[in-house]
Formats: C-alpha cells, sequence, structure tokens
C-alpha cells in the first residue's frame, strides 16, 4: 500500500494509491498520516476502506507533501555503503554512525530545496528512509525490527560539506539548514516494497546520473539499524530514519549543487523525487 | 515571570507562579505551554491576567513537569566553557560546537533519570537552557537574538560518554537515551532572569558539589549562540538550545553515575532539580 499527503505546505490531505492508480482521499479515517494513525489501526483501516470500495477519489491537487506529518526525530545512519565511506575518505565504521537531522528539514518530494547562504558545497544524498510504526526500546534483536516498520520512503539527506566538516565538531551544522530533507512521494508499507536489502537507488543532477547503488550493499542492514539504534534511544511511531547513501555524492567528485540545478531520485518501488535547488 | 506545568506526565497542566509563591493554573487561557502559545500573545496574556488577580489557585499537585511540552529540537552547544573544554582534552573551539538530543529526552525537573542498559559512563552537565519564543532564521547578528528567546531553565544534559565517544562516529549516540534531559522547574521570562551571562550554575552528586560555575565564562554567549545557530538551521518558537557546561563533570573525574545517586541542580534566579538515579 502506498500513503500520500496532498495539497499545500501544511494543509496537506492523507491519501491512498488505488490499485488502480487513482488517489483517493483518507480524511474519512483519519485527519492525518501521524504517528498515532501508524501506532493505532490506521493501516488495517485504509486495507479494509480500500477492499470496500468505500473512499471517494481525491481532488485535483498540484503538489505532494511528505508521506508522514513532521517526525519527532530524523535519525541518519552515516558511511553505510562502503563504496561511500570509500570515497569521502573514512574508514569503513565497525558499528553503525548515528547523527542527527532537524525534523524541520522535512519537505515534501519535490519541493524547492534551497542553497543556504555562505554554502559553497551542498550536496545530496539518496536514501532508503525508514518510518517507524510503533516504540522501539531495547529491542532483543535485529529480527524484532520489523514489527516497529511501518513502511519505506525516498529521502534526499541534503548536507552541506562545508557546514558539516570545516566548522568544527559534529555533523550536525551541516545537515539541518532549511529544506535538506525531502521525503516522498509515499510511505511504501513493507508487504509492498518488499525485501529492504534488495532495493536499487539512483539520482541524478541535471539529468545525469550520479548515484546507482543497491540497498543489498548496507554495510549494517534496516533492521540491524533500527535494533541497534533502540539501544540507545526510544524511537517512536512516527519517526524517521534515513539509512545511509551509496557512492557518487558531490563531495567525492568536488562537484556541488548550484542555484537552478535539479537533482532527481528514485528507488525501486518508492517512486520518484525532483527538486530544483533554490537560494535562501 | 515563572511558567510552568504540574501534574502527571503527559497530563501535565499549565500554570504560573504568582508574586506571592502561590501556582496559579492558566487552563483558561492556554491548553499547553507550547510554541503557539509562545509565539503568540501568550505571555502578555498572563501577565494581564495576573495584574487583573483572575487566575484561581492551582489544584495540589505532587510532579512537576517540563516547562515547555515537547521541543521541535533540542540543539546543544559543546565544550563552551574554556575549563570544561580543558578537563575533557579538547581544544577550546574557534567557533560553537553544535549537536543534536532526540527531544523525547525531555523530561520533568525532578523525573528519574535511568542509567541505559551496558552504561558504564552515565554523567551529568548542568546547563542554561533557552527557549526559543520567535522563528529565528538568519538573524542579522546576535543583537537580533533577545527579540526571540521566550525564556531560561535549568537543563541536565546527561551524556553516557562511552556511547558518545567510543562507540564511532558522533556524539548523538550518548546523548539521546531516554530521560537524559531533565528541564525546569520553570521557564523564567527574560525580564525576570536578568544578564544571562552572569548566572552561576552548580551541581551536587550525593550531597557533594561537583560543578560551580557562571555563565560570565561561556566562550560563546547566549545571543551569539543563537545568533549562530540561525545562520545553519531555522530555530522555532518551543524548540530548546542547551548552552553548554562548566567544569567539573564526571569525565573528567574519572567518576560516573549509579542507580540509586541523587544529582541535584541549581542556576541562580531558575531554581532547582533533584534525580535520583535508576536503571533502564
Amino acid at each position: 500500500m502506498k500513503l500520500l499527503r496532498v495539497g499545500p505546505s501544511g494543509g496537506e490531505r492523507p491519501c491512498v494509491v488505488a490499485p488502480d492508480g487513482r488517489t483517493l482521499d483518507l480524511s474519512s479515517l483519519t485527519a492525518d498520516i501521524d504517528g498515532a494513525f501508524l501506532a493505532g489501526d490506521g493501516i488495517e483501516r485504509v486495507r479494509a476502506a480500500l477492499a470496500e470500495g468505500s473512499l471517494p477519489e481525491a481532488e485535483p491537487f498540484s503538489r505532494v507533501g511528505a508521506p508522514v506529518v513532521r517526525p519527532g526525530k530524523v535519525v541518519c545512519i552515516g558511511l553505510n555503503y562502503s563504496d561511500h565511506a570509500e570515497e569521502t575518505g573514512a574508514a569503513v565504521p565497525e558499528e553503525p554512525v548515528v547523527f542527527m537531522k532537524a525534523s524541520n528539514t522535512v519537505i515534501g518530494p519535490d519541493d524547492e530545496v534551497l542553497v543556504p547562504r555562505q554554502s559553497v558545497k551542498t550536496d545530496y544524498e539518496v536514501e532508503l528512509a525508514v518510518v517507524i510504526g510503533r516504540t522501539a526500546r531495547y529491542l532483543d534483536s535485529p529480527e524484532d525490527a520489523a514489527a516497529v516498520i511501518a513502511g519505506y520512503a525516498i529521502s534526499n539527506d541534503v548536507s552541506e560539506r562545508a557546514f558539516q566538516a570545516e566548522r568544527g565538531g559534529q555533523w550536525t551544522k551541516g545537515k539541518s539548514c532549511e529544506t535538506f530533507n525531502p521525503l516522498g512521494p509515499w510511505l511504501v508499507t513493507p508487504d509492498e516494497a518488499g525485501d529492504p536489502q534488495a532495493l536499487g537507488l539512483r539520482l541524478w543532477v541535471n539529468g545525469e546520473l550520479r548515484q546507482n547503488g543497491n540497498t543489498k550493499n548496507q554495510i549494517f542492514g534496516v533492521h540491524h539499524v533500527i535494533w541497534y539504534l533502540s539501544q540507545f534511544m526510544v524511537l517512536e511511531p512516527g519517526d524517521l530514519v534515513n539509512t545511509g547513501t551509496p557512492a557518487g555524492v558531490g563531495l567525492g567528485r568536488g562537484q556541488f549543487l548550484r542555484e537552478g540545478d535539479v537533482v532527481e531520485l528514485e528507488i525501486d518501488g518508492l517512486g520518484r523525487q525532483r527538486q530544483r535547488l533554490g537560494q535562501a
């Protein structure tokens, strides 16, 4: 099942993609796609309503928003593909590298991404994002992770490399700028997404293929990552976990994003994003 | 003015401390003390109601919560007192060191703090916390920061030093554990808190004074920090900024917290916290 939110920023309506491709409105079932909806029986109620054929078609819309409301937190895994670790000059990590982005970076999949003021190294990262569906606290093993995952989405973990690595201290400074986390178009449930370790990820800049990876090459797989994080923090319904990016980022090529550039991202079965770069 | 929230976790009621020391209930003015309340004319309405004498006394309560609802983000400044940088073996930073904690770490000022499972280096940090009252995006200068500050509070930036520094990568892992950010008891408005660079901070463990600093020794003052952060991210009403800790943490002494320990914290004019350590 593919859930999405359509309409103007801040006024999105919850929707689902019907088997015939039409977008159906979920407003009769839920006010929004948020942690409470995911933690409750929301997804099952949508499934039942789809089977009944009782959902109305959505009004025409000109924008797709992020498929969940602003997460309580956005947790990211760094250097989780060995080819990416290599291109950045970093060692392959022995356990997951964890950092956070500000959650108000999350925007729709086709919204404008802003190059920050003073930025000279704005960069892209296509990533498989996990949306948490149930509270995860000290999970016993990676096998327990599947039960807390609501679904998957495409994430662009936009990064400013000079802010991240040349301004002292931690990475957060280069990860939390306004508009730095396009998400969506859909939240795809695990039954439909299939094996999370068998998804191709691709990213283009101005039509040129820059990243072309596969989640089978993740150093720490999705279930391991969620189990691992649950040993250090409490993951909650609606939280977002970006699971790392494969090789091909601008940092490795010495080529960065500028106003007017167009970035497109795709993950097998999870749809496609397209962002035009603007200037903050 | 001192704002606070009293009652069971998740069911707190908004209150204010009257000039005569009584706790008055604000439920007739606002459902809660959150970003919308702070960004609107909430504080002015409380001031007017106090002057009118129209607020009822709060029902008896057995717990004080954090003085604002869960923040959108918790941003922290590292190594912001030269004596603390020295005790950790770090260089004095040339610009603010920025990291994030998960915002679901925020608890009441006297709530139990849990030593995480597998932890051997749970540590304390008394800090002056800033609560944001208006959106801050690319502020022109540190002088513009005062206008976006709703008030101040005591924060205990609880940290697990092995998770933070010995498990690879970034600090987040040792900063985001469950219960790791006691906040309060009060949100004290700037007019009442006075000069934020002239506040004594103290912390005791089991009655022994461990930290005894003053915000006059911050490397980067409060207004500089808020201006600086606004160049890298959008701060929003209700967000929390922990501005760093002075010397005396367990890391510098080789002494860490264990179940049963009692930590007390105090900042001039901002009240006092007391936490008993439990085990996760």
